[in-house]
This record gives C-alpha cells, sequence and structure tokens, in this order.
C-alpha cells in the first residue's frame, strides 16, 4: 500500500501545515518528520524561533537530522558540509572551501501559535500566515485549561477529516463518556460555506447531556440543549466547539465548552500526523482535571476511532473513495462537501 | 510478493470452497476472513445456522465485523447502519431513515456439513449444493475417530494441491511415523479423471507398513498391502484415503483405512487457508489416541510440509510455475492433470 | 523498495564475487546465501574444497540447501532428486530412475583464496581465476595479525563503494580512535586509473597520528606522516592501505601500516553483504590486539557508517543516484571516477 493506483495529485502544498507540536521541539532537539511525502528537519535557533529545512544533504542525500549543531547552524555528519538556518550552505571543508552554487538545501517559512508549529510547503512568495487557522483561544486560557497530543495513524488524511467532519459517530462508535445516544444521527447536520471555510453544525436537546458535561452542569440527570460545530479550513485542519447549556441558550457564558483543534498532516497517501489540542471555559483551574480530561480523549481516539478507521483504510486499500461508490447517508452532507472543495483545491494547484 | 506479475485469473469464483471449520465459529462469534481476495463476515443466526456478509459496510467500508449483533442482524459499530443476515440494510439511523437503495452487503450461500462450513462465492443462481464434496464418512464415525486441523500457509494454493496429489513426497520429507521408505518414488502412479474429479492411486508392497499402521498391525514387523488414493475435486479440495492390510486385500474391512480431507482456500495469491480432517476405521473409540493421531499430523505438516512448501514459493517469488520450466518426473503426472484441468476451468469461467 | 524505479542492469555479472568468508563455511554446512539476486548454495566438498550450486532445484524450486548431503552429492529434501557438486543430476529415484536433460542446477566456478571464497556469477568461459584482487598479505601474516569481518547493509553496494573511495568521511563521521581531524577534507585526493584499478589517495602531515596508530608511534603526541590509499577492483572491491610513520617516508619498514579489504557483494538491490579483513605490519604476535582492533573495527562501521549509509539509502528511496542530482564536492573525486566506470562496464557487459 505504498503507492496510489490512481495518478491523482494527493496533497496541497500552497497551505498551511502543523508540522509539530510547539512542546515536542525543546531547545536543542533535531526532529525529523515527513510531511506530505517529505522528509523536514525542524529545529528552535538560539533565539527560539522555529526552523525548517529540507532534512537531506544535497551531497549525498544524508539527513541533516543525523548531524550536529553548531550554533543556529547544522553540521552533516556525514562530511561535514555546514548550512545555516536559512538552507544556505555556510562552511565547506572540502578542497579549496569554495561553496558550489547548488549546494543548499529549501527551507520553510514557518510559524508558531498557539501551541502549534506551522509550515507552509509550496511557493515561499504565496506564504501568507494571515491564512493560518486561529487557534489563539488556546493561547488566552490558563495552561490547565489547555492540553494537546500527539497522534500517528496510518490511514489517508481524508479519511481523518471524514471522521470529525461526520460527529454522527459518536453516537455509535464512542463509550459512555462522549456517546450522544443517538441524538445526532436523526438530525440534518446544517452545513455552510463562508469563503473557504465549511461549517457542520448540530443542535440538539439532549435528556441528559454528555456525560462528559453531565456532571458539571447543575441538573445532571435533566434535560440540556447542546450543539457541535465544526469549521473546517484546508486542508485538514478543524476547529470543535462542543457545548452544553441548561435553561439557556448562550453556551459560552452560561454553558459548559471546549474549544477543540484537530488538524491533520500527511506524511504519505496511507499515513498521517495527528495534533489534537483542546480548551474550555470551565474548571478552568483545575489541573488534574485538565489532565484527566486530555486522557480520556486521548484514549476515545486511540481506542474506539483509531482502530476503526485503520481497518477502514485496510478494507479500501489503495483504491479511491469514489471509485469504491459508497453509499451517502444525510449525515455526510459535511464531509462530502469537505471532500469536493479539497478535490477542487487539488485540481486548482495542480493546473 | 503482494500482486502477480501475471494477470491470468487466480481463483475460480464459481465453485464451492471451505471458509472456516465448524468448531471455529462459535454461538455469538463474528468471524472476519479474507477468501480468494474478498473480505468476509461468518456468523450463526440464533438458530444456529451459519451466514456470510461481505465484510465491509457499503456507507464508508468499515468491516462489519468491528461491529455488534443484534439478534441475527449487524449494527455497524461506526455510523450504525443495521445489517440483516441477507446483507439488506435493515435500519438506517440517519435523517429520516429512509434506506438508500445501494445500501446493502452482499450475501453468500452457505451449507454447513460434516464439520466443515462452504461458502460459494460466485453467481448466487448457480450455487448447488449437491456438487459439493461428499465428506460424510466425518459424520458417520464417532467423534473420537475423527479430527479437525486449521492451518495457515505464505503459498499458493497450487502448491499446496501440488504437495497433495504428489504423495511421492512423503518418501522423502517425512519423519519416521509416516515415511514410506522409498516405496512410492518408483511407482507410476495411477491417475483418472472421472468427470471433474482427478484421482491419483499407489499401490504398493510395503515392508513393513508406514509406522503409523504398523503398530497397529498384527505383525508390525512383516509384510502389508498399502495404499493412498487422492480425489481431487476443484479448486483445491482433495480426499484422501490411506491404508494398510495383511494377508487380504480387503482394506477397509480388514484392515486399517484413513479418511483425510485436505482442502485449501485461498486468502490471496500467496497466502491459503488449510482445512484438514481425518477419520479411521481402527481405535475408533480411543479418544487419546485420537488425540495424539492428530497432534502427530499437524506436527507432521507444521515442521514438515509447511516450511519446504513457503521455501518453494519464496524461491518462486512472484513468477508463474510455467514461465519457470519445472523438470517434470513421473510422480507429477496427477498434479500436472490438475494443473492443467484447473487452468481450463478458469479459463472458461473468465471467458 | 522492492524493485528499482528504472530499468538499468544493476550488477556484473562477468566479475568476481566474494561469495563468503572462508571461516564461514565449515565442513559439513550447507550455506545458502543470495547474490546479485540468485540464491545459490555454498558448501564444502569431502576434500575440502568449496563448490556452489543454484540453490533452486529445477523439479519444483525447492532450495536444495533444505536437503541434506550424501557424500559430495545434495539429496533435495523434499522429492528426493540428488545432484552432484557439479550440479548434474546424480540420482531421480522417480518412476524407471531415467534423469531428465534438463535436470540439473547450475553451478558455478570457485576460488578460494587467502580467507575469500570467490564466485563466479557469469559465462562459465570467462572465469579467470588469475583476474581476482590480490589479497595474499592476509596469508602471509600470521593469525594473530589478520582478522576477518561478515556484515550486513540495507542499502545499494555502490553506497558502500563510495564510502570507501571518499575517505574524508572520516573527518566527520567518525569517533576519537579513527577520526583524522579534519585533515582529509581539505586535500585533493590524488586519482589514478591503471588498467582496471581506479586508484585515490591522500597523504598529509598529522599532529598527531590517527589514536589507532599515535600510541604505538614513538612520540605519541608528535607529528607524523600518514596516508589512506583505496585501490578499487570492479564491482566492488578494495583494498585499503592505512599508515603512520615518523622521521621517514618509509612507511612499510618504518612505520605502522594496516592492509584492509573491503569487498561487497550485493544480495539485491537494495541490501549488500559486506566482506572486511585486516592485517598489520606491527604488533603481529598480539593476538589480544588483533582481537581488540577487529572488534573497533567492526563497531565503527556498525555504530556509524552503517545507519548513515542505510539513512542514505532511505533518503533516496529508490531514486537513482544521478537523477537526485547531487552536488558534488572535491572529495568524490575517487569515487565518481569509480561510479563512471562501473556504468561503463554494465553497459558493455548489457550491449
Amino acid at each position: 500500500m505504498e503507492m496510489s493506483n490512481n495518478n491523482k495529485k494527493q496533497f496541497l502544498r500552497n497551505t498551511w501545515y502543523v508540522a509539530a507540536l510547539s512542546s515536542e521541539l525543546d531547545g536543542t532537539a533535531l526532529l525529523s518528520r515527513t510531511l506530505i511525502g517529505e522528509t523536514v528537519l525542524l529545529y528552535r535557533l538560539e533565539n527560539g524561533q522555529v526552523t525548517a529545512l529540507r532534512d537531506r544533504c544535497p551531497h549525498r542525500f544524508a539527513p541533516l537530522s543525523k548531524g550536529t549543531r553548531k550554533g543556529d547552524d547544522i553540521v552533516c555528519q556525514y562530511h561535514g558540509l555546514q548550512f545555516n538556518a536559512e538552507g544556505q550552505c555556510s562552511h565547506n571543508p572540502h578542497g579549496n572551501g569554495k561553496i558550489p552554487r547548488a549546494c543548499a538545501v529549501r527551507s520553510y517559512p514557518m510559524e508558531e501559535r498557539d501551541g502549534f508549529i506551522w509550515i507552509w510547503m509550496g511557493e515561499r512568495s504565496k506564504a501568507d500566515p494571515s491564512k493560518i487557522m486561529d487557534c489563539s483561544i488556546l493561547s488566552t486560557k490558563p495552561a490547565s485549561a489547555v492540553g494537546y497530543i500527539y497522534m500517528y495513524n496510518k490511514c489517508n488524511y481524508q479519511l481523518l477529516t471524514d471522521n470529525i467532519m461526520d460527529l454522527s459517530h459518536i453516537d455509535h462508535l464512542h463509550g459512555p463518556l462522549i456517546n450522544t445516544n443517538g441524538k445526532l444521527s436523526p438530525l440534518l447536520p446544517k452545513v455552510e460555506e463562508q469563503g473557504e471555510v465549511v461549517s457542520v453544525r448540530w443542535d440538539w436537546l439532549a435528556e441528559p447531556a454528555m456525560q462528559l458535561f453531565a456532571v458539571h452542569l447543575q441538573r445532571p440527570d435533566d434535560q440540556a440543549n447542546q450543539f457541535f460545530q465544526v469549521d473546517w479550513h484546508a486542508p485538514s485542519n478543524m476547529h470543535l466547539r462542543v457545548a452544553a447549556v441548561q435553561d439557556s441558550m448562550d453556551y459560552e457564558n452560561d454553558g459548559l465548552m471546549l474549544y477543540d483543534y484537530h488538524i491533520m498532516t500527511p506524511e504519505s497517501e496511507f499515513s498521517t500526523h495527528y495534533f489534537f489540542a483542546s480548551a474550555r471555559n470551565y474548571l478552568e483551574d483545575d489541573a488534574d482535571y485538565n489532565a484527566a480530561k486530555m486522557a480520556g480523549m486521548e484514549q476515545a481516539f486511540v481506542e474506539e476511532d483509531k482502530p476503526m478507521i485503520e481497518a477502514q483504510q485496510h478494507e479500501m486499500g489503495d483504491k479511491d473513495f469514489w471509485e469504491l461508490e459508497p453509499v451517502l447517508l444525510s449525515s455526510d452532507a459535511g464531509g462530502i462537501r469537505v471532500r469536493r472543495k479539497l478535490a477542487e483545491m487539488l485540481e486548482i494547484e495542480s493546473a
């Protein structure tokens, strides 16, 4: 399953991807990660700023990540070529030391914000940080109300997008903590498109609220208003709000709300980096609750979503999604809109 | 070795395959097994009858075997679609609940007989249970005279057929318990074709009989008449009789006889499910002997046949048998007849 | 990475390869090894001479290495065909025992010299043992001054050739025992071609000598003259001399010298057998030093070269070296000359 049967372009290039969590990159680490099929070396300059270079020495293709740091430069361990943080060769120990014109590695525009390290894999001149999905709520909450998780999945990234764009699966796949007890599936989710953002929303009367929230509501066993809203940004970055409130429709002020981010970055056609973050508007100072909540969310994903989605990928093999002629249900409205939009964007970029 | 170099059709479809041993499928189990490249879900209805569905939800291709039972129906764990034992969608929890016309999975004609669960992977209208190989002797003997084994092999199923159709290998490959001491190889095995059954037979004067039998004959160290007969049924199902007798040619009444079944069902081009069963006409009430005999047969296969045949496959790689220009020996007569007959059947089915 | 993207011929056939170290083949062993994509059975005749047969029975392609010896013959364990040391079938136990004309396996011209077992994989008539690289110094030294190592690498053999042809990597990749402290990289190595041998040489003034030598020189901390010389023989066999001397230019008589052999035999396009031998002209009777020196050399290779070269191969994937447009440095002069020469030889052999 290394290669696709179809020759369609798989990945957008002119877009921002999350390359790593901020917490994955400490002061001196050289982190190698394959992003949309390309090996990239990520590291922090001495001033703390993040930089990224193609992880392939142009001389003999040794990974620079196996090299050593010299200040902000990287020295290739195989034959000693040295590259600066912009990817220019800054020292050639060989012969007269002249640096061959082609002796450079690609560097990538980077932005670090709100606990995520973003990378631009496309044409440098088009990199516009204002296009990065707004995750600023993660920075406005205290650390005890915010958590981050990195997960790895053996599947195409679009299956993970589908999973979030169709939250009716929570009715069926998940355990009692977050199960929605069949309330979502009968609804027609509201799908909207605003600019390049596709949103899907479910509003329902829960009886009682999801267990995760119910225990923190005034009347745990009673009805509550709930909603899910997912805002998708290309190519596979989603902001998900989940909330419950009683005797009000003002979720943010009177209720309990989670601000979740599900951000997928393809490693290859059949493997994906999954970056997850979550903040909340209740018990914001309770670090123990925060740790328990994050652990519960990771467990739900790792034990419930991941095995199902990887099994789905295994069953699909290297076949194209549409060639397999999926039966479409009402709950697919958001996911299908996103698949079509992404396909258009891929086609435009290929043209 | 995932794919073949040649584009020839590999598997008959309009034929009965063994999907599982009866003993592999208990009351509530959902058994997923890949048969001729297709994932199939096997389970028993509440009345004990066996059913089989394509193990792929038509919505998002999640394996139904990861779902749950609801009476005789299966509920997909991912988005809750429910399917009955005929593969029809019986409940759609989404939207207005209308069931899309294409929302169904393939079901397969099944027959359970004599400890084997047979499946028809071809056109439903052609499924004729009277074509199933007769294994009824397994049901006429007491349980203490019958045994079943499931084995898994990383090789093409035709190599396993070859192995049984040319029993001269017992002269060379096997340990003392079943070794035939060079008696088979010099013989020209008698090959016959009756309808769609190809038979190969060796008759010889053993001095003494195979150890397995000899210890149960009146005069263990003396001569005995012996024979092997294999009756092949397409695509890879064989009935093997082995017998020894002294002072008689009436093997069944005066001698010792094994009634063995070697049944291979391809998983993929290079992997095969191997179903083995064995009954006998002596010590029929001795359960301890039965267990020891079955263990000995499994050990012979797992330690002697299997490593050799998997090594043979490894050496052949993904090359076609005939392209490798095998040298043919007199003992190949039965196996070659079967390969040619199967090739004809595959060609007719492809036409 | 099983198959190449390019269809170029990968391996010379009309050339001598090392198939094994003499020490790998004891009196009765049947050693199976894949050489340039072909499985070969290596064993010693009763007179101690080495022979090699294609490790594939022509009947059903079972590996003969799974068989048994009968004097100098090999009996296939699957159906009992017997082959002599020349690969002729010497006994067919089947039917009337007539031996089919095609019933033979290829045998290979072999030469055992100086601890290496050489094999000729090409046209038999062209096998000329006088073309084998001279390694006789290994036999002239006492056993306590000679060592052999077999290593296995998951990379193309040409990457291993490049590694030895460009010893400037020792400045950068290796630990203190053999590190050359940046002295090699600034030099323009002297490249010479004599007949089919390509040589590359570095001479430098070490301050002090490589640690390996320095401790055995009269004045360990002082300057020493040093040189490296590599003589490459097609396809991937290299003799490397390393030496240090003080107050003289007569390395052999006044100095310390290592006589190393780096000999690579492709297993497949992306895996290589690595045979290494080393002799020296100092402490020749010190078996403990010999063991420690060999262990140090193995460790340097296994912990330093091998991970880097396998990572390089991984980064290159199945791409052709030249298609990746390597930046060339002055130290590449020898390696590039060898790559071009080998490409020519492969082209001539393909024509």
